[in-house]
């Protein structure tokens, strides 16, 4: 006889749920418990829970499959929020279990007691609050099949602990799940009959679209129809390198994006959303698609990408074309004064095959598309709902879901200390993380933000609140402070060999790399007026501009 | 002519709000451009949203007025939200200021658009999407108004990046204020026939009711009636020390505390809830009060607590009564075997006049309370949510608002962990906090609640889920690495010359205190088994033990 926690945990590793990300307190302690009663589950504890929840979203975008992140009632759950946001906007399935006081004990309300169902549906597609041990494996499995989509979503099971400590749960298996739907044959006609007519054409990738199958797909099609390829501005998961079809990032400053989209006459979606500005700013376009484009959507994110691409690619005879696909083409190893765009260029030196890097670099990583473009095969992950503190803690599932595989974080010194808690969850996982953290003593971007929305007339109190420092945060001491070894380079020289031995290394490695900001030798005013002149120069001479600032 | 952003920190000044904890991001930016057009106003930048909330909340705490908290959308937020929870159940005035993207730009659904308001309302009493720079000023009075109580609330206003910088925002000045009433006659000349009636009686004090006025107000009640005086669990803010009346805390055990609450005929409540426990535990109660016991309230948290007691005090004639207060008494240094007991006797011994103790120490701060009740006069700061990592946070916000006072923090190396990122800002505004981390090297108070849950027969995966051995923190490191001065002390020795150290010398401190867990050396079995037979025990007996293990 089970009780309700056993018999979660039971139902949890039938769906393949085998990975837990937690961070628990009393009213989890029977869910805790539980956790020995399956040697299938591992249990994989973090300091803060958006170490937790940014770690499960990293897990589901390798592993194809939701781990449970364990939260401690409505507070933990608020300590997870960000980066449930940022799984969310990636479409990425993660399955909270929310502890909760026993059902009896709500009444009274406790110093813990809160509204855990209005927090949790700011990120939730799902949400319910188990009433029994009978219930609670169906109610975990229809969350596990919510989660799972498409699209991926975030499904939010609370676990009161009486439910969890009570006899009589019983395993539940997963309800059938419909196979997504292709696009129907009128959608394939009309985005064929666009792409082989006049005009000039892209389709934009998101999420699903931008695995290798999808890719090797759309990239037939582009070489037939002419099409251009772009991807969303920040994807979940971008397999790319050599061998790959190689797309084109969207731009996150909106007036390069427009650059890249002007002049479109038809743009197809893919399991992607009409390109908008990231923030909106005085006197500028939120919506980027070009006045007289047309929009056409292939596949929504509840539909089959694949299949849909299968249906295009013969409607327009693309099935034997040759997709266009990158070489293996390596930068070299830079040299000269050490900035943010010689660790990039190292990088795409030395990436290993077969990596995953994780991208929350801001600006300095400005130049790390262009460099790893033609590195071996590998995957990026990004910031996608542009919540930060996602970088080290996605960090922390890529390697938990790919112990094979190298994993890379690049993450500014500002947004690092979101979630920096992650380095400790490294070093007891023992995983095989190099952290590279770009030091610029600066929020530098919202260095850039703060001329961009017009608030350029600072003075000393707001520019000191983009400053770090002072004091200056030393993340050799903060690295080593969790148990991570940890290196400082001042030098371009310091910085590879740091990179090389990191690299044959196995285990958690931090390299802090002390560079300007990015943006520090551009006169932040010359920037502005370059990204407000853009939009009108000739096309190819903006192109050049903005292959020279932008990824 | 201002924009919305000036013309509302015009009205945050005007409103006596001075101090702005704050993680900006761009939806901010004109917020941030405006700090410079009202040198009144004093912005301090956090690394960590959760920490600008916690230092709202402890800066409210000890000034007895609002801070603002500026986050960064819904996801500023949610980070935030543990600490507003803090703050709510503290009853404490917070107010949040929320970027949000433009009015225009939500349509859009862009990267980090969110259900904002949801997330606030799981801890504001007062959520507001400000629509128009004219209207903004009003929502803000009306904000602070609400937030200011009584009781003290947590309002969220949030700011549309086009509001902020739109011209026409015109200041506004706070509505009027209707004083809060004392308690009616009839419940006055109730209360008094209790207290000076048979049977056994006490009074339970919570927020408003532990500060100095209050307290020798409800002393002398209590010497011309002979009710005993309780404070709640975890206190807002408690006054105490050498020359004011003591108070006994409930215990956090609710086995405990019904040993402090057994027999009770009247329990009168002045700004408190009834007792109820923590957490719920299988077969045993939540609700604290003894059967038969009647009920009173002097005042609710909307109430007059001063006027209420006043007149309960001349109903019972106790105006010339003489009350107990609290002679001087230090417990001396403390010598031998370094324990956190140790720990919390040299605080004891060596405590400054005017302190703030900032307690989120969990089972490593159990003697304090007995340690410290002959102190001199002080100030201490709980965990008023149960929702961890709030102590440095509010230390922060605490020594902002009291620079002429030294504030100590105590936390355990679990709950340290949440909020780290609090140290930074100490070391950059060059607060008077010494930080002293119990390094137990486990989640101990978890040891205590797996037994306590019943969830004793745990394995290896669940033991491990508690251990925090794998790596070790080292709090020195991770101390130095934000710039504040940072210690070790393996022995007593050690810990006293620190902590005398750290008290002489101004700026931020921290001494890492490398103790056993506190309840190592009793086995658990055994204490479950105590507190089990202790309500069975008689009084006098039960209540000796309880003060041998708990505050």
């Amino acid at each position: 006889m089970a009780n309700g926690a056993q018999a979660l945990i039971r139902t949890l590793v039938d769906a393949g749920i085998t990975t837990c990300f937690s961070n628990p307190g009393t009213s989890e302690m029977h869910f805790v418990a539980a956790l020995d009663s399956a040697p299938e589950m591992r249990a994989v504890l973090a300091l803060f829970e958006g170490v937790a929840t940014g770690a499960a979203d990293g897990y589901a975008r390798m592993a194809d499959k939701p781990a449970a992140a364990l939260l401690h009632l409505g507070c933990g759950l608020g300590n997870g929020l960000a980066n449930l946001h940022n799984a969310r906007k990636g479409k990425v399935p993660v399955l909270n279990i929310v502890g909760d006081h026993a059902t009896y004990h709500t009444q009274y309300d406790a110093q813990l007691q809160s509204d855990i169902e209005t927090v949790a549906r700011n990120v939730s597609s799902w949400v319910r609050t188990s009433q029994s041990a009978a219930a609670l494996c169906r109610d975990a499995a229809e969350a596990i099949a919510t989660c799972m989509g498409p699209p991926g979503q975030v499904a939010t099971l609370i676990l009161p602990a009486d439910v969890s400590w009570s006899e009589g749960g019983v395993p539940a298996s997963l309800p059938r799940i419909e196979p997504p739907a292709a696009a129907d044959d009128a959608t394939v006609a009309a985005i064929a009959q666009a792409l082989q007519g006049e005009g000039k054409k892209a389709i934009l990738l998101g999420c699903r679209a931008l695995r290798a199958p999808a890719l090797m797909a759309v990239a037939r099609i582009a070489a037939r129809t002419g099409a251009e390829l772009f991807s969303e501005v920040f994807p979940t998961r971008l397999e790319r390198g050599a061998g790959l079809p190689p797309v084109e990032r969207l731009a996150y400053l909106a007036e390069l994006a427009s650059v890249q989209l002007r002049g479109l006459d038809h743009l197809i979606l893919v399991d992607a959303k009409a390109p908008v500005s990231f923030f909106a700013y005085p006197g500028k376009k939120s919506y980027l698609v070009p006045e007289g484009c047309q929009l056409h959507e292939l596949a929504s994110p509840a539909q089959d990408v694949l299949g849909s691409l299968d249906k295009l690619s013969k409607a327009v005879g693309a099935a034997q074309a040759t997709p266009a696909l990158q070489a293996l083409k390596r930068p070299g190893l830079p040299s000269g004064k050490f900035t943010a765009d010689k660790v990039c260029k190292a990088i795409g030196q030395l990436l290993p095959e077969n990596s995953i890097i994780v991208d929350e670099a801001q600006t300095s990583g400005i130049m790390l598309p262009t460099y790893t473009a033609g590195a071996p095969r590998h995957d990026i992950i990004t910031l996608t709902g542009g919540a930060i503190g996602q970088g080290l803690p996605c960090a922390v599932g890529a390697a938990v879901a790919c112990p094979d595989r190298k994993v890379i974080a690049l993450t500014g010194d500002g947004s690092a200390m979101y979630t920096i808690q992650a380095l400790w969850t490294m070093a007891r996982e023992k995983l095989d993380v190099v952290n590279i953290i770009f030091n610029n003593r600066s929020y530098a971007i919202l260095n850039v933000e703060l001329q961009r929305v017009g608030a350029g007339g600072a003075g000393e109190k707001a520019k000191a609140q983009l400053d770090l420092t002072n004091p200056p945060i030393d993340f050799v001491d903060m690295g080593e402070s969790m148990g991570v070894r940890s290196r400082r380079a001042t030098t371009t020289a310091e910085f590879v060999a740091a990179l090389e031995h990191a690299l044959r290394t196995p285990g958690p490695h931090l390299i802090e790399a002390i560079v300007p900001p990015t943006l520090e030798g551009m006169k932040l005013r010359v920037l502005a007026r370059v990204l407000k002149s853009l939009s009108k120069l000739p096309p190819p001479l903006a192109r050049a501009i903005k292959r020279g600032i932008a990824p």
